[in-house]
C-alpha cells in the first residue's frame, strides 16, 4: 500500500468525530477500529436485525460498512474545510456474511484534489479464520464547507 | 418498458411473504409498494435513525432500497424453485435524500435463466415534487434450490 | 427523457469537431448520428477487425462506442471553455453483438457543474430489429481549459 | 495474492491460442506478457492511432486491454470445455494514459463454478516509473461448450 500525507493534522479526530455523529452506522452497531492516512476499518459484530431471509447479513449492510469504510479512509485526506461525500459505488458480492464479526476495509487507491478512488473489502472473520466477502471501488468527492 | 411474462404464477404471493420475512428491511421500516412482472417499487419514509452525519438519509439505507427493489423484480421472473441472489451492483448518487418518503423502482433490463440485470432508481418525493437521487445496475443470480 | 438546456449555444459544432478529430473513433469507423442537448446517438458498421475470438464484436469496442457516447452526451451540456472527461464507467453486456449495425445512445441522467452521469445503451440493428447488446452508466467531469 | 489451481493443465496454452485468434487485440497492437494460474498481463505499446483527441490513449482502449487482462485471468482456471465472457465490469480512470508503454494486469479476487470476479489495473510504464491510469472489478462467467 501507497503512503499517503495527511492534509489535516487533526484527520483522526475528525474521522472519529464524525462516526460518532452518524445514526446509521450507530444503529446497526459499528464500530470504527482503525483510522490512518488513506486507510479506515470498521467492524460490524452479528446481530439478527442486519440480516436478509436466509439469515445472511442483509447485502445493503454489508455495502454501507464498505461505503463508510471507503468514505472515511478519504476523509483522512480531506484538507481542512472539506468534507466527503460518495458519488459512486460499485460492489460485488464474493460469498454470503454468516454470523462472524464483518470487518470493511477501506482503502485509498489515488487521492485527488476534489475526487478521490478508493478500493473497500469485507471479510468475515469467524472461528475458521477470514472469508472474503465484498470487494469495491468507491468514488469519494471533497466539498468545500461541507461539516464532516 | 418491455412486458415480461412469469415463470412462476405465484411471484406476487412469493415476493410479499419473502419481503415480510427479512428483518433489515423491516428495521428500517420499508415497505413494498408494487409488485408486476419485472417490476417492483419499495416505500422508505424518513427516520432520524437512518441519517448520516448531514441528516440526509444514508447512502447505505439507500442503496439498500435500491439493491432490494431490483432484486424482488429479478424475483417476479424466478423459475419454481430458483431463488436470488445479488452478485454485484453499482449505484451513482445523484442528489442527497432529505426528509421526503424515498420510493425505489427495480425494473428488470435483462431476464436470463442465470442473470438478470436491473435497473434501480429511488426518488425522493416531497411537497415540491420527485427528485431523483439514485441511479443503479444490478446483476442477480438465480439459484435452485434457494429460498426466497 | 428530461430536457436540457444547453450552456453553449455552439454545442452542436463542438461535440462534431472533437468527434471527427478522435483518432480512435475514426480507426475503428464510428460516426456520430444524433447530437441534442443532453443526447449523442454513435453508430457502428461491422468490421472483422472488431471482432474477438468468436466473431462478436469484441467488448472493448462495444464499451468504447457506449463511453463515447455518453462523455459526447455530457458535453452538450459543458459550459463554454470546460471540456469533459470519463472519470469511470460501469457496463453491463446483455447479449452477444453479431454482425449487425451497432448503435450506442447517451443521455445524460444528472448533469452538474462538475460531474455530470450518463446512462448508455448499445443495441445491434440487424434485419430482425433492435437487440439490446450492453447498458451502462457513465460518469463525466468537466474540466476547465480542456480542449473538447 | 492468493494461489490458485488451474482446473485445465493446458491453461497457459489455451489462453496463448486464443490471444492470437482475437482480431481487436492484435489490430490494436496488444501483446500477453504473463499467463499464470489466475493472473494475465498484457502490454499495450502507444500508437497515434489509439489515441482521443488530447493525444491521450482512447480510454475505450485502455478499457478493452483491462477486460483482456482480467477475462484471461479468469480462463487460467476455466475448467476443460468452458469457455469465458464478459458479464460486466467496472472501472475507474485514474490518471489520463499518455506514450508510454501500458501494461494491464488482471487478477482473480474469486473464482467460482460460474462466476468469477476479477481485479483489474492498467499501469502506463515510461521513463520516470510506473503510474498508475485504470482500476477495475471485472465478473467473468464459465460457459459450457463456448470456444477459448
Amino acid at each position: 500500500m501507497e503512503k499517503f500525507e495527511p492534509r489535516d493534522e487533526t484527520f483522526c479526530a475528525r474521522v472519529t468525530e464524525s462516526f460518532g455523529r452518524q445514526p446509521f452506522v450507530n444503529f446497526i452497531g459499528a464500530e470504527l477500529t482503525r483510522v490512518e492516512p488513506g486507510a479506515v476499518d470498521i467492524a460490524l459484530p452479528f446481530r439478527g436485525e442486519l440480516a436478509q431471509q436466509h439469515c445472511y447479513v442483509h447485502g445493503g449492510v454489508i455495502t454501507a460498512i464498505a461505503d463508510a469504510a471507503a468514505g472515511y479512509a478519504a476523509m483522512t485526506l480531506a484538507a481542512p474545510g472539506f468534507g466527503v461525500l460518495t458519488t459512486e459505488l460499485k460492489v460485488n458480492f464474493l460469498r454470503p456474511a454468516g454470523q462472524g464479526r464483518l470487518e470493511a476495509r477501506g482503502r485509498v487507491v489515488k487521492p485527488g484534489r476534489s475526487l478521490t478512488v478508493c478500493q473497500t473489502d469485507v471479510v468475515e472473520i469467524g472461528a475458521s479464520g477470514e472469508s472474503h466477502v465484498l470487494t469495491g471501488l468507491v468514488t469519494m468527492i471533497f466539498m468545500e464547507g461541507l461539516d464532516d
